[in-house]
């Protein structure tokens, strides 16, 4: 296995930031002709999702849905930082995403990207991209 | 690893489509005795699941409720293509599962399945099925 | 690929069991020095997520916001066992983690923790934990 670390710089609290054409180019630096990646967030407030990564009003689409489920519970949280929406959408969307290699090549069908979901930016973000070969 | 396609006709707008036979079958005929078992979604608007495969109420219940929680958000989407609403479930659902394989066979709990999950149907969708040995 | 079952007793309807130790533990025990680690519930209505583990109010307020989701949902469910919310939410935070291990330790970044997440407790839960070296 072998692993490298992608740092993203993100702009706002909710934002879905497209690293498709950075994990693609990770891979190929990284030299595996078949196998697993694994794409993981480090962090707890973030997370990452494969979506469609062509018509940018898909991303915000995500947010501003995001948002608006959030807006949609009626609940008090508790924890003291305030960011417990954050922590919940983490999990929805999942904290990493794995995916396979063939020839070389990340696969992602014809309109699929990765996208690291913020949801308490802005922040400096780590994302681990492991791959084995097999 | 080695891969390969499982073709998959959808008939609604909302639908999740028991493939666990044919994920099953697959392993056989792929032969690993033990790795992993990537099984992925090569679309956007429709993902991969694994839930109870017993009880048919319990697929329309996941149906019933996506379609409920799309209807409590209070949101206008900019998605020309009309179909946010089929993103944001695919990223919840999530575009797709890894399992293990032990002895030749594809560890699943009791009552655990594997689902495809269409929101944006009926469409004819392809799923990857890869394994690694190991 | 090498197994081993982790056991976890549950004491309410819905919540979230932290089991970061025992599945750090595991780890080491089982010995691979890198390689993935697939953390899966073997049930279906209990799934495992990775979120934060250090202030728990963390975990109440995700238990929190899982009820407050299924009761923002305007819906009549079919299931006779009357647990398909436990069905929506073990999908939405999933049925599995996939994890990475680098010299011999479970990657997982400063305030991540591994959580079973039971979502129709009280019961005896089995996760299963396989590493494949590489």
């Amino acid at each position: 296995m072998k692993t490298v670390e992608i740092e993203v710089r993100t702009s706002d609290r909710y934002e879905f930031v497209s690293i498709t054409d950075r994990v693609k180019e990770a891979v190929r630096d990284l030299g595996p002709q078949n196998g697993l990646c694994v794409i993981a967030s480090t962090h707890t407030t973030a997370g990452i999702t494969v979506n469609e990564d062509f018509d940018p009003d898909v991303r915000r689409d995500l947010r501003t849905a995001s948002e608006a489920l959030i807006n949609s519970l009626d609940v008090t949280f508790r924890h003291a930082e305030g960011n417990s929406d954050s922590h919940l959408l983490t999990s929805f969307f999942g904290p990493s995403e794995t995916l396979t290699v063939t020839d070389g090549s990340l696969d992602l069908g014809r309109w699929q990207g990765v996208y690291l979901c913020e949801f308490d930016g802005p922040r400096n973000r780590t994302v681990r991209l492991s791959v084995l070969e097999g």
